[in-house]
């Protein structure tokens, strides 16, 4: 395997169809999001990525099967007669090199091309301290579908922001190439899987394509996240009384001493 | 050298072969596995792997004589008369860089294919804190197999475990590429060479293929290994010892000083 | 995206043209002077240049809009009969692999080369503690432009200096392929952008081309500059000021105790 | 530039040639001994190696003209009837990634090897602490010529010693290639250019093919980088005795407190 390769398993034609991607990334945002709509679609998958840039190990599943790491395509008909296909694209990890990064980037816009495409969203994670609902950062390469997600309750992303990895990526070359892209980014502190993010992100999602899709699945995992998060914090909130207490004393020594 | 290279040396006809890896990883539990097998059997090299992957120094044998890194295959007629001969591969070291490591699993696979193999048996370590015997895990791309290794008193790969380097890329690869191929990976505390792990693979390793090999062979290296990790022990104990003496004097003297 | 390419968006035909190279690199020296000249004079964009090998991020605008790094050509057209036209060559980012570099380069100097360049100035910072005006060395695969430069006030470039990343390998590669190339490196203690060192590198090249450019646009950047240097001067005081007192009540315990 | 290319600028026609390679590396041995020779015989430049896997930079000579990075291929006419034409081969690196080092040293026995060359002895340094005379170390894919070499007082390298970078790597494409090599490694503890390890490496050189050539002129060299050793020693027994200094006057502060 010298380049990334993409196996076709099952031959679909698409109506008009719109590709999502979301890969590993800042919180798992993309990635969260993009399981979800595959699982609550019931999307199937239909094409395999396999690139030499992926981590050098494969992974073993309950069965004890062994794979490479890879990613997948599905797809979804969509039942109205005038709605857009879906395609979705997720997997296991991003490419490790710069080269990589591009390659894989490349491939992916190609595809998507290949499949008549007219539309690739890309979705993310946007580091910040978020207060309440996390907020929605939106980047095109074209203005139609910036405007469409701005009316979808998404903020332009700041001037000057990079995005980082294949969510970026795929935009810059789809422009390149032709394609329209659009990318979501969803406000996470980024160091835990963010379901909260990804479900920010979904809401404007589902607005700008007009896909109706019950997002009320994804609180179970929000709670399970917080509650995660809020075991960190008290673990470290007793970590920092130690820490007080140990210097506190510490202190009592020395000035015992002088 | 722009790339990895196999050279075969003598061309040979063998009969349903099946292909046995193992190089050096953790615990080298696969290369002295491999090593012992290819002693016992008597088998003989026949082709060679050159990389430019591989680190960029040559080793200088007894005479004198330098070569550069290389991985070795070896073949050994098998006597019995319906018996799978076989085909080992071991060498000085793995690939250095990701696409190196594709690369490198890509030609063993594909040498292998060429030469008829039916089954790759990889062989390494996973690292575990063993008590007794090491336990053997077992994974595949092929449920037959799989169960086969079950039934040799292996134990399935942990779901989610991911296999690292050579010996996981080729399962990985040789599905993609419709080769059946076994991993079976002896528990080791991995930071020192562990013929033990190697003998409890072995041990699965003939049953599961039938072969009947002596194994006590190992036994003077397992005697070996144990000195001097037992050495080790007593080194680290003495240190030990001297640290706590140590701190309880400093501890004295501040008591003293206060 | 396998590797580096140039799309050019409009079709030129230059007379005698000079490309002027400024990528970022220390002190921001040579994209400082690069764009200030594109700007002042008014040239227009007519080619891109895109790389595997920049770093795999994407960048945002003001717009929201998206855009792959990228390198930009620009071309004006002298109004002088007998003058030469320019090309200018500015980007984002240099390549990130010692390949990349040697690749981003050649493409530079292929495209010149097939633009009928005759010359090509590659402008960037020259690491020193600068004193008054900031002093501009030169180098040259070219003795005559050598000449010509150290004319206009520039010093030779010490013997046995490195000149680092594109503004030096363009040098190196133009004389591998025929094409006269110069480098002008202007003083600058390269820690922050420094349009001080920029301007005098502008100076040079100006009396070199023989261009008549009004400079005096760069003063404001520079006081700016200049402002945040002071700052960050007055911030290190405080905090030397700061260190010392702690110091000294520190010794003045310890001597209590003793 | 996307590979390692060799510019032969004079056509020579070489009888039954020898090639001497000594790039930096370990104590610059190699590249002192190799440039030495090329000094005393007056060998001429007539062939140039570029390679994009050497470091980004170009370098400025006296005159302020810029070259990239390179090798450089001298050729030496024998004035002895029967006596083996010379090559030598030095430069200004090696290769800075794994994959370039393996690709520049194959196109060094490509292009030996398209000159008839009929041996490739590479010159580098052995680490070790040395006393008197460094001793000179050797190995070879060819056992005459190491056997010629023991003969001229080398030592046998010790078994299972890697020989690092280009000197090594040489060696083994060498033989891949069917190419005789033999490589001579003078001692030298490493940190810095040992002109005395080169003399060693010379000595055994000349011997083995019957060079005459005075090694006298290397003397001043030695002396020199005795001095700066010499130095180097003094201020580091200064900087050791003002540290026992500060450790004996904090001791006694210490116990006056307690």
């Amino acid at each position: 395997m010298k380049q990334t390769v993409i196996r076709e398993r099952i031959r679909v034609e698409l109506k008009n169809p719109i590709l999502i991607e979301g890969l590993p990334g800042l919180g798992m945002v993309g990635r969260i999001a993009t399981k979800y709509l595959i699982k609550k679609l019931g999307a199937k998958p239909f094409a395999l990525l396999y690139s030499p840039h992926f981590p050098y190990y494969v992974l073993v599943n309950r069965k004890g099967r062994v794979r490479l790491l890879r990613g997948v395509f599905y797809y979804w008909i969509n039942p109205k007669n005038d709605g857009n296909d879906l395609m979705f694209f997720t997997g296991d990890s991003q490419a490790q090199t710069i080269e990589g990064q591009y390659e894989v980037a490349s491939k992916i816009v190609d595809f998507a091309k290949s499949k008549g495409a007219s539309l690739i969203v890309t979705l993310g994670g946007f580091r910040a301290e978020i207060e309440d609902v996390p907020k929605v950062y939106a980047a095109s390469n074209n203005d139609e579908w910036l405007e469409k997600a701005l009316k979808a309750s998404a903020i332009k992303s700041p001037s000057g922001n990079p995005i980082v990895g294949v969510a970026g990526l795929i935009l810059g070359i789809a422009r390149f190439k032709g394609v329209n892209a659009l990318c979501l980014l969803g406000e996470t502190k980024g160091y835990l899987p963010d379901p909260r993010a990804s479900k920010s992100v979904l809401e404007s999602l589902c607005k700008i394509l007009d896909l109706n899709v019950d997002l009320s699945g994804l609180d179970a995992q929000i709670r399970k996240a917080e509650q995660i998060i809020e075991k960190m914090r008290q673990i470290e909130e007793k970590r920092e009384m130690y820490l007080k207490k140990m210097h506190k004393e510490e202190k009592e020594r020395t000035s015992y001493i002088s």
